[in-house]
């Protein structure tokens, strides 16, 4: 048990060679990172700002020691003393008056080390982070990473820019702790269905730092209304073989299925004597979480030579199939030690508001704080987690498969107790070209095997997307072939789109916070505009990524000035990303994802393809989205943006309840709004539709008049609860003839 | 180490309870099954003959307990006696003296029992073979063998009838035994590459039974030509960490990409005083198999929303992409006691014959005896091991997944040191809806883990196909559209075809040998012809699979006998598999394999897809498939079978050279023989060719002339070697025109 916790005074230098650790030494902060230290001492304005980033490239390639000194603590005889890591960014050294005590690579796995036999009465702990790794010194890319546990995103991706961060990114503290404590105590289950009951087999395991003999160990599980369920007590060796049986415990469900009920398991280690010298505590939420094939994927392919089905990516939550909707989280700030717990219960806050029931941490990004868990626990938000590979080939080397194995076992054992956690992935587009792994790759063959020895009862996904599944687009409208994403998803069969998007750009105010004033208008190369993404992000998707100037221009006419092209820009955004996530979900149970890229961002970007703005400022998009995520709606599938003038309107009618309960849409009617006019397109008597389904209803058509505006509205009400009712903005053109009067031009 | 080897006489006999061992004692023979006892003491006619397998079906639910005798053997202090079930088929008690000393499950884990301290004077061995395992009662059918690693084809296939077989299918011996011995020895190896040559890191896997304190390990190493490369002498401590490195070793290669070069290890186990008393051999072939992706693989899907690229399905050994080209094997025998070491290697030799480099050992049968891989070795066949999966929905459940990792474990550590073992797969179409399991399935999952535990340089499959590959299909011309197999190929593009089939009859002699003489004409419903699968054993590929009487007829015309219907079959099948395997070679690289679907059948078939008649008797498709399956030839793509005079015959040449050196070509002619007219089609100077290469020529076309017979070839003829030519038969029909002469009537 931690008796006292010390927390440090740092400082920092930084050196050429591990060993000689000699610099200027200057004040640093933990949570942090070394050149928020080194920015901090030369008052260099914000590394977010216009191109400061770019001065702090030299960084990565030092050495950076924390120095710390602290007074003896006074211990008793049966006492000890831990210095712990929580989290290191990337690679160090600890030495305690000059003894290496550890040699550290990885990121997620914290380090305790217990010092006691080395204190003096005055003592020094040295912590030397090695320069970043690298796969190869040039070309300074991404492919860098390959050979590390190191998140990915920051050494340059098209919303993050090349900054890789150096530091002690979680706490670092002094503990004074008792001779004997738990290193591990944890419930475990089997949720078993007998009968259609379920019953929940539990077991602690259990891990003791220090000698157990003789120890007691009791144990107690509390129901969520607070009623003692069972109590138990032996010696640790009796306690390693306890299994108790829960008949019909009450289940954690997501969000819209049902309550988010956790039971309080407690475990208390003690001497002999009683003295209490450990205590932990966990919530538990007993759930089954299962991938399960889609609708429809068992009768194909249907010819020959015939493959394979289609590989399941419905989740099932104890045994109800669920619609996933969510988003593709990415880190919250360039720094991962600028993350508060307070931010990622902020993070988690607005993926609920978004009506979002599951999250993807993608896999270039690193693990999160533990509030984050604890906040989708209550909230009742399904994560996708993955271990840290992205867009690279991670070799089959010894090496690297064993910090891999590190790190994998370690986020395993310190999640797999959350009941959000639904689903462990390798990591992201793994089986593209562009990443060049494939089904034979050992780490993910060993991931494979990791995730089934450490938590069998999980699905585990080598990467996304596997077969069935798609990625992409990356823009409302395909430059090349000019097709919108109505139009493409429309005619699209995929079984899960977990990642997709439409950009938008920053808010104004959040503009000229970063851009420099005489770089803001008009948007264009060579400014923080291109730095920040707002142009030449990703050029395969389009040169003027991610502003996409051009394709907002080819909606909304030209834009007069930056108020004007960001509203058009986030309007556009809203839209797109709406008509999206409601065919995604039309299509259900074909279907059963839809997960937008992405939530977040690292750094203020001038335009992304995020819902929020750095830090944390809700785009309008995120609004949208939220109505096209509401559990129960109606919604028209549309299947292009932009009209003429006496073309014939056309939309397809349905009725989706993703509740967990039976909901009555009752009398149904669609009504164009053009101008001033109402024009009703079709009434349908929805009527009432069970949980978990979609109906379809009538088509509609009208012909667009000559005096339709620029923008149009498609109403969808219902006569007996407005809450689903829905609306969408289209675009209209006037039809241009030929002088004959016959030969459409604009078709 | 075995001194003296005990080969028992046996009886069996048959009860309803386990623990009630009373029938009547009848001769057994082990290996063998008891079905077979028991018809040999009744002299019931031959199984194979007729509906004879229908006197069986009761068999299977009985307990069956085989009993020998024998007297104490002398065994000095040191040694030990050890009975040694080679193979129990499927789960079975042993009892010594009435004293039950194993309880096992399992048909490819032997079992080695130490019963030195229970002999008495006379004793008595009881092996009491439990009833066949049931997932369920009924229905009757595949899905009964769900729950167990027992082979699934005997519960019923369509080339196999129900007979599921029950018996000790490897041999039951008593050893005298020393002390100490080797439970293990073997040399595993790590070949790397290091500035493109390679070094073979190797160590000894060892395990003692009996105590190795005090005992001495001799390890030597000798080269192909019985050089001696080391010598190393050691405890059993020391023995472990042993680590040698080859530079450079001589590598074993597939056949006709070079030698089979195979290294000695030899181990010998002493005590302090130098007593031998044990030693081991192992052949060791040093090669490195990668299965890697496709060529274009990469470039595909190239479209949004995108999904992952096809898996990778070529073959790497030693750093040469092979096209795999070869068989699927079922088993030789209903009774797989019945399988001798002769057996084994007639097969392989006959794939050899074949032209095949692979050879798929399908999931619904067992693991062979050594004999057949110690084969594969030799000749340079590469082999695809499945695990005893197939076609089923293996469940989750800890029973069956205990079962699997005990089974899995064993076939791994049994086979992995043969450098033929190319591929582990989870077993057949596990991923199609006829099976139900999924990418989720635990039993998919668990064996992944096991075989990158404990041979992660070899590949494995979770199943075949997986994305990109093609089963099937499994007739000539598929029924509904009229497609033939020309056509349908030429237009696939899958990555590996693993399974397709031409079925064809067995030789009228055969036939004769097992159908009664008053059903062998007309082939007809309710006679052997449907029993032996010539009729209705696959209705949704057609009624009357596999003898396929309505296809073969419209190709020939009406057979107006048995010698007829056999003979036309016959070449039809040879016409079908020249044309599939041809195809996929032309594809390389973007296709990798072609295997047709199968090589050999359990017990004599009226008609199938199999290569070979059982028990071993060639069909004539084998000599059309070793001309296709040549390592260099000339090909040409037509794309149907059937044409019309008066029609533009159309054909696309190819040089294919799969062999590891450059093939010079030359000059090529193509001629189209009709009658006895020689039509010249195109000439084309293809060459030399690059091992691993293809070449596309040019196309030809001509007129086919109103004289043309019902029966025209095409040639291809290289003017430099005529090892290389090919020819193919072709169907032809008068075209039919209206009255007016100017509609084709049969377009």
């Amino acid at each position: 048990m931690v008796i006292t916790t010390n927390h440090f005074i740092w400082t920092c230098c930084f050196h050429s060679k591990e060993n000689d650790i000699n610099g200027e030494w200057i004040a640093a902060e933990v949570p942090g990172a070394v050149q928020l230290d080194y920015a901090r001492h030369h008052k260099w304005p914000d590394y977010w700002y216009g191109d400061e980033f770019r001065n702090y490239e030299w960084m990565e390639n030092q050495y950076w020691t924390y120095r710390t000194t602290f007074t003896r603590p006074l211990l008793n005889k049966s006492e000890r003393y831990l210095i712990h890591l929580g989290g290191v960014d990337y690679a160090c050294l600890v030495r305690v008056n000059g003894v290496v005590l550890a040699d550290h690579e990885g990121y997620a796995t914290p380090v305790t080390i217990d010092v006691t036999t080395v204190l003096q009465d005055e003592n020094c702990l040295d912590i030397t982070l090695r320069p970043i790794p690298k796969a190869y010194p040039e070309p300074v890319d991404r492919g860098q990473a390959a050979e590390s546990c190191k998140p990915t995103c920051s050494y340059g991706w098209d919303w993050h820019p090349r900054l890789v961060p150096i530091g002690l990114w979680k706490e670092c503290v002094g503990h004074k702790a008792s001779a004997s404590f738990f290193s591990q105590a944890e419930l475990r289950y089997d949720l078993q269905t007998v009968d259609s009951h379920y019953k929940a087999v539990c077991y602690s395991e259990l891990a003791i730092d220090g000698e157990s003999e003789g120890l007691v160990i009791h144990w107690t599980l509390e129901s969520p209304d607070g009623a003692f369920i069972f109590d138990k007590i032996g010696t640790v060796q009796e306690a390693r073989k306890w299994v108790s049986t829960l008949e019909q415990p009450e289940l954690w469900w997501p969000r819209d299925q049902g309550s988010q009920a956790c039971y309080k398991s407690c475990w208390k280690l003690s001497d002999s004597n009683g003295h209490v010298l450990d205590r932990r505590e966990q919530q538990v939420g007993f759930r089954r979480v299962r991938l399960v094939m889609n609708g429809g994927a068992w009768d194909k392919p249907d010819v020959f030579p015939k493959s394979r089905s289609d590989a399941p990516i419905t989740l099932e939550i104890n045994g109800r199939r669920l619609f996933g909707m969510g988003s593709n989280l990415v880190p919250s700030e360039i720094f991962p030690g600028l993350v508060t717990d307070e931010r990622e219960q902020q993070l988690v806050d607005s993926a609920f508001q978004a009506g979002f029931n599951l999250l993807r941490l993608w896999g270039g990004a690193g693990i999160h704080r533990d509030a984050f868990y604890e906040r989708c626990d209550e909230l009742g938000i399904l994560v996708w987690q993955e271990f840290p590979l992205a867009c690279n080939n991670y070799p089959d080397s010894p090496e690297y498969l064993d910090i891999l194995q590190q790190e994998a076992v370690s986020m395993i054992r310190q999640l797999r107790g959350h009941p959000s956690i639904a689903l462990w992935c390798g990591g992201n587009e793994l089986f593209n070209a562009w990443s060049g792994m494939d089904d034979q790759s050992h780490a993910l063959r060993l991931l494979n095997s990791l995730a089934f020895a450490e938590d069998k009862n999980t699905p585990f996904l080598p990467t996304a997307p596997v077969v069935g599944m798609g990625h992409g687009p990356y823009a409302c409208v395909d430059t090349a072939s000019g097709e919108d994403v109505l139009s493409l998803f429309s005619r699209s069969t995929h079984t899960a789109y977990t990642e997709f998007a439409v950009p938008g750009p920053a808010a104004v105010s959040t503009l000229k916070s970063f851009i420099p004033q005489d770089e803001l208008w008009p948007p264009r190369i060579g400014t923080a505009w291109e730095t920040h993404h707002g142009i030449g992000a990703l050029p395969s998707i389009a040169v003027d990524s991610w502003l996409m100037h051009a394709t907002i221009d080819s909606f909304f006419g030209t834009s007069q000035n930056l108020d004007e092209l960001v509203a058009h820009g986030q309007i556009l955004q809203s839209i797109g990303l709406q008509h999206i996530f409601e065919e995604s979900r039309r299509q259900w149970p074909a279907c059963s994802m839809a997960m937008n890229w992405c939530f977040n961002e690292p750094w203020p970007s001038a335009a992304n393809n995020s819902l929020l703005s750095w830090p944390h400022e809700e785009k309008p998009a995120l609004q949208a989205v939220a109505q096209a995520c509401r559990a129960s709606l109606l919604s028209a599938r549309v299947r292009k943006l932009k009209w003429t003038t006496g073309e014939q309107f056309m939309c397809e009618c349905f009725a989706i309840n993703h509740s967990a309960e039976t909901t009555d849409f009752g009398l149904v009617d669609l009504v164009l709004c053009i101008g001033a006019k109402e024009i009703p397109l079709l009434s349908w008597q929805a009527g009432a539709l069970q949980a978990g389904t979609n109906k379809i209803g009538p088509h509609g058509s009208v012909c667009l008049p000559p005096d339709t505006p620029k923008q149009f509205t498609l109403h969808i009400r219902s006569a007996c609860n407005s809450d689903y009712n829905n609306s969408y903005t289209f675009f209209c053109e006037p039809k241009i003839v030929d002088e004959n009067g016959s030969r459409e031009l604009n078709a």
